[in-house]
C-alpha cells in the first residue's frame, strides 16, 4: 500500500468537521484555517517514541488515546479551546491491523478531545508518532507559567500519581482486578482539563499541566513567575486505587513526582480561589488546594513535621 | 545535558522575531500567536526519517535546511507568506557536535526563509526530525490543487532533476567539481519559491510543489481538477550542470520523475499566461512553459515524435 491509499484509508475519514474553520483539510499541501476575530492561535507539538515513551506491545488504539491526551492538555494548561491536529507518523512497515486499530483509537480520541484531523505525513521507520494540537483562546486570556504571586493558593485538578503507578502494573504485568484496570486506565486515557482550563482562565495567575510530575513542573511556574513553592504532601490528592496498589508511601512519592497524570497545576490569589469554591457544583472535577506561592526561591515540601528543601532552578526531581 | 538545558541552549535563541504576532514564543506549554486580520492560517509537517530521507553521514547543518526548505516549500506552493515554526526532534543521544552544527543550519535557514521558531519537542530515539510550519494568505486567495480547466498553460520554475543528480553524486561518492558542488547544493538546499508563489496568486489556477517529482505530482493536480495532461518532455528546463553529469537523455527522466526538486508547478489560463509573460523582468525566478492541461483522464508525454500515456489515477510512476 502506498502513501496515498493509506492515507485515503485510514486518515482521510478523520477530517471530521467542515464547520470549524477548516477551508482545505487534508489532500493539498497544506490545510488552510479560518479563526474567529478577537482570538490567539495556540500550538504544541509532542512526540512519541517507541521503546522510550511506550513500550512495544502497546495496543494502537490506546497510543492514539495517549499521544491525543497528552497533546491536548497542554492546551488545557493555557485554558485554550481544542480545534484542530496534524499528525507525522513514523511507521517500520504499512502494518494494516495496527493501522486499523490506531486509526479507530484516533477517530474515538478527537471526537473526545473535539480536535479535527486536517493533515500529516507518513513516512517509514522507527515507530515515532507526533501530534501537533492547534486551539484557540480569548485574545490576551490564554493562562501563562508566568503570574503567581506571593501568596497565591496553589491547586490541582482530579488526583496524582495514578498514571506512574499504571506503568507499574504494566512493568509488573499485574495480573488484572479493578484497580490495576483504573490505574491502567489513567495511564493510556488521559484525561485533559479542557473543561476546568476554560473555567479557571479568568481566575488563575498561573497554569501548567503536570507531564513531569508535580515536582517537576511547578518549578517551571516557579522560575517563570520568580517565587517560591511551598506544598503540604499530606493534602495531594490520590486515588484509593493508588493507595491499595503500591501503599499510602510510595503513593504519595509518585503524586510529587510520577509523571503524565495530565493533571492541571494552577496559582490563584486567596479572593479568587472563594469565588472558585462558590463554584464547586459546576467544577468538572474536583480541584485541590495543596500549598501556596512564596516569595523565597525555594521548593519546599511538608512531609507530617519536617520540611524539606531545594532550589527552584534544579533540574533534578526533588527526591534525588 | 537535560531537555531543559538543551533547548535553552540550542533553540531558545532562535525564536527571533518578538514582532510577527509571537505573543509567547518557547517555554511555555503553548506557543500563542496572533493572526492578522483578513488572512487565513495555512499548516503543512513533514519528516524527515535517518535511513529513509538521508545517509547517516548527512551533515547536520545541511539537514537543517533539507527539512525547512521541504516544508517552507508548501506553503510556496498555497501563495502563502512563511511565519512561524515547530519542530519535534527525536535524537539518539545529546550530541552536542551534531546539535549546535543543526542549531546554526536552523538559524541559518530559518533566517533564510523568513520563518521563527516557536516551539518544539525534543524526544530520545532514532534520528527523526518533523517540522510543522505555519503561514498566512490573504483570506480566500490561496493557491490549490484544484481548479487547473483544460486549455490552461502547465508551468514549473527552476530547472528539474537537480535533487535527483545530487543525490546521485553523494550515492556515488563523485569527486568534487562544480557541476557535482551544484546539484549537492540542490538536494541540500532546497529553495521553496515563496516569491514566485506570491506573484502567481493572482494568476495561477491550480498548483502545487514538486516533491514526488513531475510526473507524481501533476497528477495530483490533475485528479483533484478533474482534467489531464500533455506535457513534452523537450521543452522541460535542464540545468546544464546536470546535462553534463548525468548524459541528456537521463538528465530528462529525472527532470520527469525525479524527487525533491521543490520547484513550483502550476497551471493557468493564456491571457494569465501573457499577462504574466510582461512581468518577466520581475520574476524571481525563471518560469517554463512545459505543456497543457486537456479533457481527456491521461498524462501524456511527448518524447521527440512520439506520446506516451497513462491513467492519471494510477499511483505509480509512469516511468515504471
Amino acid at each position: 500500500m502506498d502513501e496515498f491509499s493509506l492515507i485515503q484509508r485510514y486518515f482521510t475519514p478523520l477530517g471530521l468537521t467542515k464547520d470549524r474553520g477548516v477551508v482545505e483539510g487534508i489532500g493539498d499541501d497544506c490545510a488552510v484555517l479560518d479563526l474567529p476575530q478577537g482570538h490567539q492561535l495556540v500550538v504544541s507539538i509532542d512526540t512519541l517514541v517507541q521503546g522510550t515513551h511506550f513500550l512495544s506491545d502497546a495496543p494502537a488504539y490506546d497510543l492514539a488515546w495517549r499521544l491525543l491526551g497528552a497533546s491536548v492538555s497542554d492546551l488545557a494548561a493555557m485554558g485554550a479551546e481544542p480545534r484542530w491536529l496534524t499528525l507525522a507518523l513514523t511507521l517500520p512497515s504499512v502494518d494494516e491491523v495496527w493501522l486499523s486499530h490506531f486509526s479507530e483509537g484516533l477517530r474515538a480520541a478527537s471526537l473526545a478531545y473535539n480536535v479535527s484531523l486536517i493533515g500529516g505525513d507518513t513516512t517509514r521507520g522507527p515507530l515515532t508518532l507526533t501530534a501537533q494540537v492547534h486551539g484557540l483562546v480569548e485574545a490576551g486570556r490564554g493562562l501563562l507559567r508566568k503570574g503567581a504571586k506571593a501568596g497565591d493558593i496553589i491547586c490541582v485538578t482530579g488526583t496524582l500519581g495514578d498514571s506512574r503507578g499504571g506503568l507499574e502494573t504494566l512493568l509488573k504485568s499485574a495480573s488484572d482486578n479493578e484497580d490495576v484496570s483504573y490505574l491502567r486506565q489513567r495511564f493510556y486515557r488521559p484525561t485533559p482539563r479542557v473543561s476546568t482550563g476554560r473555567l479557571i482562565r479568568g481566575f488563575a495567575s498561573a497554569c501548567i499541566d503536570l507531564s513531569d510530575g508535580l515536582l517537576g513542573d511547578i518549578r517551571h511556574i516557579a522560575a517563570a513567575s520568580g517565587v517560591g513553592v511551598q506544598i503540604d504532601s499530606a493534602r495531594l490528592p490520590i486515588s484509593t486505587p493508588l493507595k491499595r496498589y503500591v501503599g499510602e508511601e510510595q503513593a504519595r512519592q509518585w503524586a510529587l513526582s510520577g509523571g503524565e497524570d495530565f493533571e492541571l497545576c494552577f496559582t490563584l490569589d486567596q479572593t479568587h480561589w472563594e469565588a472558585l469554591q462558590q463554584q464547586r457544583p459546576d467544577w468538572p472535577v474536583e480541584i485541590t488546594a495543596i500549598g501556596q506561592i512564596t516569595s523565597s526561591n525555594e521548593v519546599q515540601v511538608r512531609f507530617d513535621d519536617t520540611w524539606q528543601a531545594s532550589n527552584v532552578q534544579g533540574f533534578n526531581h526533588f527526591t534525588e
